[in-house]
């Protein structure tokens, strides 16, 4: 069994845990999974125990509860997501200056208590896992890793970087658990925290789960470079309606984002060519169903010059959820492997910042293989 | 030098003739030649020698004289395309149903004669690799090698499958030589064309230049594979106001495109997905910038359905005559290696319908990838 | 009370069926109906009191049972459908080539009694308005008065000059009716009918109701004119996965829309502008959730070119079904005023073609405030 | 002969002067001219006699000169363009922050000194009209009539409200004359302005020229009004790479567009739609041609939900360009007429926003045939 603790009872949070749920009772099928029934692990090994959260109308709530407030037809609902409650996280001002009601734990019982309760919970709940799906915070990378265990002990650290530290902790001092960073936090990406896992014995994937628009650019980029096609420019909108284009629309958690995406397309196209990526608004009727809007201007032969648009239609938060089916078992396939710190492969094909520090972008497709030959599966088709 | 002859002296044709000696001069840059500079042959190393049409308005005029008539700024065409000259063809009724006059060499003086007075002009001439860009022409493999000789002799060929033949001729009885078919026409996928050029140590790459929404397709089809989204369905249109697109108004000439595409979505998903993919239109005034759209719909994680839209207005012509610039070279290089009969690996990424009989369409990228191996050139990238 | 009687038992009677029933009890709102409440008449006023279809699979149902089949969630269907039965009509080859198993009353009971006998049911049922929403069916205007006569006679028309003269004769024998034909057959555009409908003191609304792609392209096209623009060329594509797209795929029946069409680019636009306007392909997955992508390119100030591209996802039959709470309510009008004949105010917003033969295209927003004109009602907004 | 004087020499000053003469010279068509020649007054009545700037790359220069620089082919600039030069403007920090030395006269000669000579240039060439197409610069309205006289006497206006003063004191003093507004500063928004203009004899245009998405958004609302369809949002992204681009990047400025859009959504469907609408970015390749992406999403009849999605490549300058060829005349017709003040039917058609203050949006079809009406010319194709 991998055993997961989820850090962010948001929409991606609960698409993973009913999708989970349908995936492990043969609801529906593995869509939206990239590496589907090809690893050791199977659907069935996966148990989310607990989820954390700081927001008053999640917290004490279980899974089954959250579920039939946001979908149409409860009767869907797996019963089995009622044996999951929503835990008082850390808070550290994470969702400051968003519009909801929040307290953290150590708003309850003070920060020594707070992160110590948590480890204690893990503990008893034998977590593997924990993936961190929290909304965007604005961080900066912490560096060295004696500043890092100085602002741990000062409680100086943003909410993700705290929660990552105390994975770091349980597997030093417990059991090798892999911590799963979705989020543009750079964690895979401090040179610190890398070292950490690998003093810790511990497992780091990130950052910022590879979804929307960026994965796809990446590939046309790559088909573009591939025909050595000279991209003149590029253009891309993104809107949406959920928590993260609203926290996205605030501008210190903006240029998270914007780190993120400035070095794909250089890294793809092996030069610089104006570019216009980020996310752009917040429009609230779209709800989690964003809308990407994209051109891209390019010479052909001779230097003609051709124009593609896109326009997309993405649920946004099940096509990360689909992911994290994915990255759990391969967390627990790394700590079988005691493959401790962090591992590029996965991170080149799951991250839209692929750890650890230093590491290019490459295309998608091109991850895609490494990844595979990483884990030793053979794509079927060939 | 490599020295060659082209077949259908349209729009490709002319990009190629006219790009190719821009770029031995210096006066544009090597965009839409994928290999771009990192073969061992470079772009001055390539020559036009002569070129072949039926129209009657194109036969005995220079290329220079034509450029002229296409381009809006004559001056800059290079004057050195005043020393190609197109010679009048082989027709077999390869326009027949369009609006040209058109007269082949072998109603003015003969089959036969047509035939070995062609040869023996590329014997004068020392032709490495004769490249075959004519109008879309209705076909069926001949598939024996018996069968193939016997229709040769009795003039029961269509007009490519008369060209190839002669190129195989040629490379038994003078000099080894490339012929690079960018057309529908079976011919890397007619199993007696090649057995035909093994045996004649020809070289034979083929079949269908991969431009225009294919490749793209392909590689689109991919990013959804690699990712486990489930299509439901695709839908592709193109219009344009080309030669081309006017012959595929013609219903027994459309089908030939049909054909070419019908295998590329279920190689490459691994599923038959329902689509609609085929040359829908004719307008005029597009001229050679053609208009693709397109619409994906896929299921996702949780099955949730997205939707993904295309529209793209990209220069047809320029597209394959790129193309052209690294299928020449390509060509020399296999025959340099005596890799006699067809190579997959060229097929692979240049053609839609790549040859051998038999071989399976894979993505664009895997193709790029296999056919950097084969060359045995590495990515700078990497 | 105003008593329809539908023909064609398809999706879009359907929708009327099932939305017209839930508007009359207010659960939901009057979306997609143009004149909303500003008609005399209200949505309560209207009642379906029968449906006539030759599908075997429909005869003799309810549509309470037919909307089961199509609708997910069944407990939203209203109970009140349970009494419109379907009920076998004339059949006279309307579904020749198509996939459905068909009988008409005729093929059971011949010709006269088939046609007598459903005039009869009018008469006892009290019908006030036939709408025609059958499949698109070949067909070519009788032009005279006399052999119009001759034809019903002999049975020598198809079924929806059939049912339109049926109505004439109910008109004119026991009460004024309004016949409104939603498909492309030319009965407002037949002089014949035009005058039948006089002479019976019935009313004659056609052809071809107005939704999809072609009134937003008219409008599209008169915002282009009103600014000078000038059209280089127009290319739309539709594709479908319903009945009729089905339909359409088949030549002689997709030649009633390109007939449809044909006018109205230069009839708006002052000259004739290059254009590839037609319905393109089937896709079954699609199912009523029509695509349509659309270039339109443009001269501007300078003759600089600029190009509009459009995709559109849009719920086919619904938009129609819309459509026709608003058309019966007209019928009922004109039939107060004893405005006999066809309406040119009400066909030239709600047809594709509209009536009587000769008349021009104009602009959807021409054409709704000629409509509010001739109702008598004003734009709230104004 | 109308005399012209333009304010802000940039590319739609420069496509102004270039396809005016080309049109007095025949040698191009009046595409995008919306009254082409139905006016009393023809293209050959209207000469610009002056044009100011404060960019020291451009003042003391021909607009030959300039449009040499801008233009590909200089053989085709007409050369009378060389009678007219640049003078030194009003500056007033009109553009401050964007990266131009610029220099206003007021800087050179002083402030009182600066606006009386130019009043005396315009008294000594004759103006009829003055155009104002400089850089959006941010503005409020001043209101009232006295202390709009304190501040033009004390130097506390920005460009634009200077510039319009100074018109207003020409009329008064010299000879009627028209202020076109075609920035988003409120000047025919402005009650004060609208008050001076009828008190000084003089006719006031604005605001805000209606060019790229705004106007084509509108008449796709008045669409849907039309049917009743019910929008549930709008995303709108504008991206361009001119310097009203640039400019706009400027949040200061960027809030003019804002204002002048907010209003046209609800006004033309008579209810708040969420919307997202704004200049989005600025791209520097993409030069003059902007690229438009929206999404528009409704509900149909029945409540289904229907998406249409636009991509637009269109030249930003010139359209504006062309509506001037009107704007002129029509502001020579308002003086001939004696119609003091402001035009709401003129504003209503060529303005975003258009004045006097409180005026409603209305469709731009609407807006289209109350200009007709008030001009006093019949559409020929009715």
């Amino acid at each position: 069994m991998i055993r997961v603790a989820l850090v962010g009872q948001g929409l991606v949070a609960l698409h993973f845990e009913v999708g989970l749920e349908k995936l492990r009772h043969n609801m529906i099928s593995d869509y939206g999974v990239p590496l589907r029934n090809w690893l050791p692990y199977k659907y069935s090994d996966i148990e989310v125990v607990v989820s954390y959260d700081v927001d008053e109308s999640k917290v004490g709530k279980t899974i089954y509860e959250l579920a039939k407030k946001y979908y149409d037809s409860p009767g869907e609902i797996p019963g089995t997501l009622k044996d999951i409650v929503v835990k008082r996280g850390i808070h550290l001002n994470s969702l400051k200056g968003l519009p909801f009601k929040a307290r953290g734990r150590e708003e309850v019982e003070g920060y020594d208590s707070a992160v110590w309760s948590i480890i204690d919970e893990w503990k008893s709940l034998d977590v593997d896992v924990v993936v961190n799906v929290m909304t965007t915070e604005p961080v900066e990378p912490v560096g060295g890793l004696l500043e890092l265990h100085e602002r741990f002990k000062e409680g100086d650290l943003t909410a993700s970087q705290t929660y990552a530290y105390m994975a770091a902790i349980y597997s030093s001092k417990y059991k090798s658990a892999a911590f799963i960073n979705c989020i543009p936090s750079p964690l895979a990406n401090d040179q610190a925290y890398v070292d950490l896992y690998r003093e810790s014995r511990g497992v780091l994937f990130g950052d910022d789960g590879s979804t929307g628009a960026t994965p796809l650019t990446t590939d046309l980029l790559e088909h573009l470079y591939e025909r050595n096609r000279r991209v003149i420019d590029i253009a891309q909108f993104n809107i949406g309606g959920n928590t993260d284009f609203l926290s996205l629309s605030l501008p210190e958690r903006n240029v998270m984002k914007k780190i993120t995406k400035s070095a794909m397309v250089s890294d793809i196209l092996g030069y610089e060519a104006p570019n216009y990526i980020r996310p752009t608004g917040y429009l609230e009727p779209l709800g989690d169903k964003k809308f990407v809007a994209m051109i891209i201007e390019y010479y052909s032969f001779g230097e003609f010059k051709d124009e593609l648009y896109i326009a997309w239609r993405v649920n946004d938060s099940p096509a990360l959820a689909g992911l994290l089916v994915d990255l759990v078992r391969l967390g627990k396939i790394a700590l079988d492997r005691q493959h401790y710190g962090t591992v590029y492969e996965v991170n080149a094909f799951y991250m839209k910042k692929p750890g650890p520090p230093g590491s290019r972008v490459i295309s998608k497709y091109k991850a895609f293989q490494e990844l595979l030959k990483w884990i030793g599966v053979r794509d079927p088709r060939y």
